[in-house]
């Protein structure tokens, strides 16, 4: 009889297990970030938020992927040097490394060489490379931490992108409560979320939000079934390819922290996290969602907010006669 | 006999605590900050940082005012609104709360009150303290903070810039190498530093850059002995008194940190500290310093900069469907 009962415990636990086991789900949890040289990502750290790498003085890489508001800036577009209007949605820098290819028509492969574009952009820091690597280099803190951490005497763009990818890589955000709900708290979700996150999966937008950051590993065409109409002029993969089959052909994009990181698109034209799920449903999968349905949605959506990365502001080191000073009106 | 070993030991101790007591030197250490009402700090440092206090929706206090870079932007005069260039110079944040006034004019009694300035005025933030506030009522865990410090069911401007005066309070750097020297750690400072000091005082500099904030407590005229040449049209305190005899009046600034908050003057015009120290010997005291005693007084400048404040990024609440939106480019 004990022996029974101990198999028809076993028996309900295992259906249990297989039941919150994240690999049912086309969703997995985030996993923390493992910092194997915490004085790299330090060194990343600080030339995240150092404004010197901008030809203004001004503009860091914190500020359009802003770590206070979801690692974005929330505008529709960045503002750029001179306050340029910047031609796309500044993607959010959380869970970045998880994506198939950085920018939104993946044209860089990693965080690595993604970094390199902005600070070089005339639109965006519009700096140069060399004086972003002079700076650096006529800062002694600064010679000393890139001499520890990559044993070079002569500081290089390659040691200072591969510094700030680190850095980015421990951008992750754990332990949301629709995590906590994979990993066996069946009471980290209402039932209200749970029914959106059904609904998620049974209209079909997992077949692209998939994967532990919940979009980030494929590229599909922005207006499937119906075409997406925007002032914007951004033309996706086939602004690469000159492919017409690849017009409108974006990253998906993660929706880790989407509650943080409106507005939506491609184009910031959403602001609403409802009108984004409306519009998705229409667009891409030729469905009318109900009030109802965008509402439940929306509410598993917001579950997806994870712990937001945690650190110190960074204590910049100062410049000095030697540095090139910032040009921001000339 | 061990009576008087112990008198003479007792006499000596009070000659050396009497030639290391704070009390004997014109400067006097900065004391911790101690915070008082932490919540009303923390939603303070909330607002310090969130850029939707600005019409743009990317423009903070830290963006002029960066706790990463001295509390100031390390710039000639600052960036507003549409990338406007300032009328002046950004002053550090950096133990404020010791100035006699706020600006460089004075033109503001306290923190509070200054706090007020930046988000009205169209050529920074270029927002109205109407929108602020109905940006920061929109948000549920903003209106939830500012009940529970202020017990208020609606936010004013009042408690905004209340907040964020207190947060500055806390904005002190104690522990410098010199503060350590006036504490009696001989060792703190170098030769050449404790030269530098008595040089500085020697000539009259601690007329005016005396007390906890080595500046900060007077005003006095740029350009005394000999007139300062400066393209900048600020008239000071003449700007708000329109009395001639306050052309050119300004409140000196505090030397605390002035190792991070390069470039110097109302003008910003001297980026070198070397410079400023020439520049200053010449037009304020008319004495014209040799390159070893300029160089000896840089020296104990640098002693001046103490811990910077420690603070993790904080991580804003989101916008609602019914925050009104940024409008950085209208």
């Amino acid at each position: 009889m004990k022996k029974t009962l101990t198999l028809a415990a076993g028996l309900l636990w295992a259906v249990h297990a297989a039941a919150i086991t994240p690999n049912n789900e086309p969703i997995q949890p985030i996993t923390p970030a493992k910092i194997t040289d915490p004085a790299k990502v330090e060194l990343g750290k600080k030339l995240f938020f150092d404004p010197r790498l901008s030809r203004s003085g001004f503009i860091s890489c914190n500020s359009c992927h802003n770590l206070s508001m979801g690692g974005s800036d929330n505008l529709q577009t960045s503002i750029g040097h001179n306050w340029q209007q910047g031609p796309i949605n500044s993607p959010t820098v959380l869970n970045a490394s998880m994506n198939v290819a950085q920018f939104w028509d993946g044209r860089a492969a990693d965080l690595k060489e993604q970094a390199a574009g902005p600070i070089a952009n005339p639109g965006e820091m519009a700096f140069t490379h060399n004086l972003a690597v002079d700076t650096l280099r006529s800062i002694p803190q600064y010679r000393e931490a890139f001499k520890n951490v990559y044993k070079v005497d002569k500081i290089t763009i390659d040691e200072v992108t591969d510094a700030i990818a680190e850095f980015e890589k421990t951008l992750v955000t754990p332990n949301s409560r629709f995590d906590r709900w994979l990993m066996g708290d069946q009471k980290a979700l209402s039932k209200a979320e749970l029914d959106g996150y059904k609904l998620f999966k049974d209209i079909g937008c997992t077949a692209c939000h998939n994967g532990p950051a919940v979009g980030g590993n494929s590229f599909q065409k922005m207006g499937l079934v119906e075409p997406y109409a925007t002032a914007n002029p951004a033309l996706g993969v086939a602004g690469l390819t000159g492919q017409d089959a690849d017009r409108f052909k974006f990253k998906v994009p993660t929706l880790r922290n989407v509650e943080l990181t409106y507005p939506y698109f491609h184009d910031g034209a959403y602001w609403k996290l409802e009108e984004a799920v409306d519009v998705m449903a229409r667009l891409q999968l030729g469905r009318q969602l109900s009030d109802n349905d965008i509402g439940l949605i929306t509410a598993f959506l917001k579950t997806l907010t994870g712990d937001q990365p945690s650190h110190g502001l960074p204590i910049l080191p100062p410049s000095t006669n030697d540095t090139p000073r910032p040009r921001p009106f000339e």
